[in-house]
């Protein structure tokens, strides 16, 4: 069987230091990759082209919380329940499959298993009896009285149990984004898709707050014109954005406005437009915290289309959930134009009675009674884990107040753009990369945007020749002083240092010639045109910072 | 009891958004804390003025590797069996404590608590018992058949065991360095020091590979005048390198070459060169990994002296234990001049012998005695865990060949910086933390270096109007569009919004006045010297760029 792309790219990726995989010395272990020298510029880079979208395009905020993550805030936010895998081992090889990698169709997956005859994929044996498999990397922290803990599956949640914090810290205005960088993990049941497929891997998440009765968007006119392939898992058709929202294929502005915004980081970063497009999830596949999610995928030549980014509106979910289970006012307020004096209703739960009947309860259920609207008096019950119990009127006083209101409190909703990195840095490797010959010699390219490419100038004295050497070092050091990524290279015919070069995705190459030491001037050399064109020493800097900052 | 620096140090951190609790609205979890939107941005700051120094001026190569981490890297690493505290519990409150934290003569530590009459500090119970605990967090990778697995403690071991890749993509030229800046994890008994002392924290770790037989530093010559306050735990002397290196009181050029390094780099900082020393390790607190080590420590009212950066010899230690686990050829060779033949007696190792004799550990053993110099043949010996193993003669048979040899293999030494980027965050706070009064009322300034500022630039129009506005939003965005990092405020008098900015460090305070209309200029006002200075609104961008980036 012929190399596939894939192949290709992960055997260059490892020779020339993009990527390797991880603890191979000791046989390694699937899903998890290290970024060597060029991987890790390259993924920086990426991330960093990210933030300028969204801190200094969109004005979010960014922060930063532990990997490590407390039980009690993943059981809030369902993923102790619902992150989960259907899961089916093999009795006779040993061997776990995740079920869904090993059926056809992707409906009525509960049952397909038990139904029909489906085969272990390694020793064909009958699979049977399925069970759900939680995903989360699970630990303790401390010992003795530990406490239980898991690595977070998204960023996410560190910004919700944060959004009181963060919400004053903007003032008590809406909307405002808040984003974060970082690792997420999976412990995925038996990862077959390399880097595609990681247990460990690096997301860039965003987290905008909005009022419910306001999705809209401040920037949304500026960009309403703009146009997206849509598809709605039977056809794929181009809306512009404003007729999209119009016609509720995209529900709201603030959903269309973050498409629009991952299409243009996407674009930018170097993806290829033609193997673009966002899929809208149907119902029986948003994740459990989703009211409505588009996926922007990337196409790939071994993996098909490609998740890359979900963008989900995951409504008030997340916040409701820890308000119940932490009693934290996580309210945001929308204010009144001038206050009002109302008359509530208010519930004062009586701890003395609720304790002896709901023992650990009680406490859940008078935070949940204390921010009861009040509307029928005769019957008071509260759901709690799903269970419906009614108070005893035993239980509670209720009385009457006069207060004056600034404003109404609600429960803010989320739109959440969510980008997996790695999953995007392998695509844009692959859309990027360019095979052909030269000289009768495989010849390959990696046609990496400059802002993003791991190395932006290669410094080459022509020839070894001390004089040359001397110069060439010399412009070396002052592009690294101006904060620029050089590769100085002295071995070799300077046709094998470009080609090295061109493999890495090196935009430019100056090269330093006996000339040079006549008249101050250098060549820069063009990746994508291989023209050459001469220079003023004194000037590099300028024009190498013109040409890897747009 | 007043509030000391740090207590009031970490009220302004909360309010103002640099450092948070993590999970606060479940109760907390010591040694967890989150990083808000100026307190992220204040880390990264630091971490680019780090890779500005170990990248750009060291010429370093960065990878990333993932944190969860197999089992088999930390069993050879050592860190199974020494990454250990002694622990004790109170039988009766069931509390744990780290024995160090609670005894007073730190020599000693295994037989005090037995001896003497120690009490919990909790409930003043008799503590007995002492008993080492691994202080790596644990997890387990997959499901059915997992494997074993560890949060990296840190970051070094990702880098040891890619030495053969780095070598290779540095063309195997020693030396070079690696760095890797990233989380590690130490499953404290009870931290109770705040942020000082992390479960998870940030590490930036640099990992120089030397010929063991040349570890001095290319750069040596040109800092070898620049002195350093060492400190051996009795006093403290300033030392220049050369005569500190000469003297054997740093044991080689490269150890105190990148103590200089750490030096200029914390003073960039902002750290106070009055808190600041070089302390040397005693021989009974080195690491089990470490040669000699010196730890950069900075000075804190509330903790003493802390050990923020360790600069350490590790020597061969790690590539060798990996190169005997995995029996991966992680050697490095020092090129002869031009090849050499050598007779040379080889071990050719029978395994049908090996084998029913030893078990699992005849691969361990092959692989020694293939790589074992021969001088005496009558009796060879391996070391296995710490024991000595005699090989029968039946085992092996003899050869000597004739090799052409281009160059001798050898194991490299590693001089490791290894940084902790919370602490140095908390010291710099502390060292530019300025309390004073103003109209009588409390002022806080913090003096940040602009380089590490989470904010740059406040933009501030003199009053609420619609112009003004309209003109510092321009200004705002087009600073942003620059990269350099607003805050733009409206809101209150002048003199609160400085007072604002110059709580969080905020360098420059750009005004707009109503002059501007007419004269397109703003005032620029300097944190430290409240100074005002006008200057054209087209000056601006070069102007804060030139006095942020020194």
């Amino acid at each position: 069987m012929p190399l596939d792309i894939y192949d290709k790219l992960m055997m260059l990726a490892k020779r020339r230091g993009f990527i390797y995989p991880s603890f191979e010395i000791y046989g390694g272990s699937a899903g998890f990759y290290d970024y060597g020298p060029l991987g890790s510029r390259l993924k920086q880079n990426i991330e960093n082209l990210w933030r300028k979208f969204y801190i200094l395009k969109d004005n979010c905020l960014e922060i930063s919380t532990p990997t490590v993550t407390l039980f009690e805030v993943l059981k809030a936010s369902g993923h102790v329940e619902e992150f989960t895998d259907l899961t089916v081992d093999c009795k006779k090889c040993k061997q776990s499959f995740k079920v869904e990698e090993i059926i056809e169709e992707k409906d009525s997956i509960e049952n397909t298993i038990d139904k029909d005859n489906i085969k272990c994929p390694n020793c064909r044996s009958k699979l049977m009896n399925p069970y759900p498999v939680n995903l989360m990397f699970s630990t303790k922290i401390g010992f003795g009285k530990s406490r239980d803990a898991f690595l977070r599956p998204e960023t996410a949640q560190g910004i919700f149990i944060d959004f009181h914090l963060l919400y004053r810290y903007n003032r008590e205005k809406l909307p405002f984004g808040v984003i974060q960088i970082g690792k997420g993990y999976r412990n995925e049941v038996s990862p077959r898709q390399g880097i595609i497929r990681l247990r460990e891997f690096s997301m860039a998440e965003a987290e905008i707050f909005f009022d419910p009765k306001d999705k809209n968007h401040q920037n949304f006119d500026l960009v309403k014109n703009k146009e997206l392939y849509l598809y709605d898992n039977k056809k794929e058709k181009k809306y512009s954005l404003e007729k999209a929202v119009n016609d509720k294929i995209i529900n709201n502005q603030a959903l269309a406005y973050y498409m629009h915004l991952t299409h243009e980081f996407l674009i930018a970063a170097g993806v290829d437009q033609k193997k673009f497009r966002f899929r809208k999830h149907d119902k029986n596949e948003l994740a459990h915290y989703a009211e409505e999610c588009w996926d922007a995928e990337l196409y790939s030549e071994r993996f098909g289309w490609i998740e890359c980014v979900g963008i989900a509106d995951r409504s008030a979910y997340d916040l409701k959930s820890h308000i119940k289970k932490s009693g934290t006012d996580m309210y945001a307020t929308r204010k009144y134009d001038k206050p009002r004096i109302v008359k509530n209703k208010k519930i004062i739960p009586k701890m003395d009675e609720l304790g002896p009947l709901f023992k650990k309860k009680a406490g859940e259920i008078k935070i949940i009674l204390e921010n009861m609207e009040v509307k029928k008096l005769d019957k008071i019950s509260v759901k709690i884990d799903g269970k419906t119990i009614e108070i005893p009127k035993t239980c509670y006083n209720v009385i009457e107040k006069k207060e004056k209101q600034t404003g109404e409190k609600f429960i803010p909703h989320v739109i959440e753009p969510s980008y997996g990195i790695d999953r995007i840095l392998y695509c844009i490797l692959e859309h990027n990369f360019i095979e052909t010959r030269k000289k009768d010699e495989e010849y390959r390219i990696l046609k990496l945007n400059p802002i993003i490419s791991p190395i932006k100038v290669a410094v080459l004295p022509l020839i070894n020749d001390n004089d040359l050497s001397k110069i060439a070092k010399e412009i070396d050091l002052s592009l690294r002083n101006s904060g620029i990524e050089t590769y100085y290279d002295e071995g070799g015919t300077i046709g094998r240092r470009y080609a090295r070069m061109d493999e890495i995705g090196t935009p430019f190459c100056i090269t330093v010639d006996h000339d040079s030491l006549e008249d101050n001037s250098i060549t820069i050399r063009d990746r994508d045109t291989t023209n050459q064109v001469r220079i003023k020493i004194n000037d590099i800097i300028n024009v190498i910072l013109n040409r890897i900052s747009s």
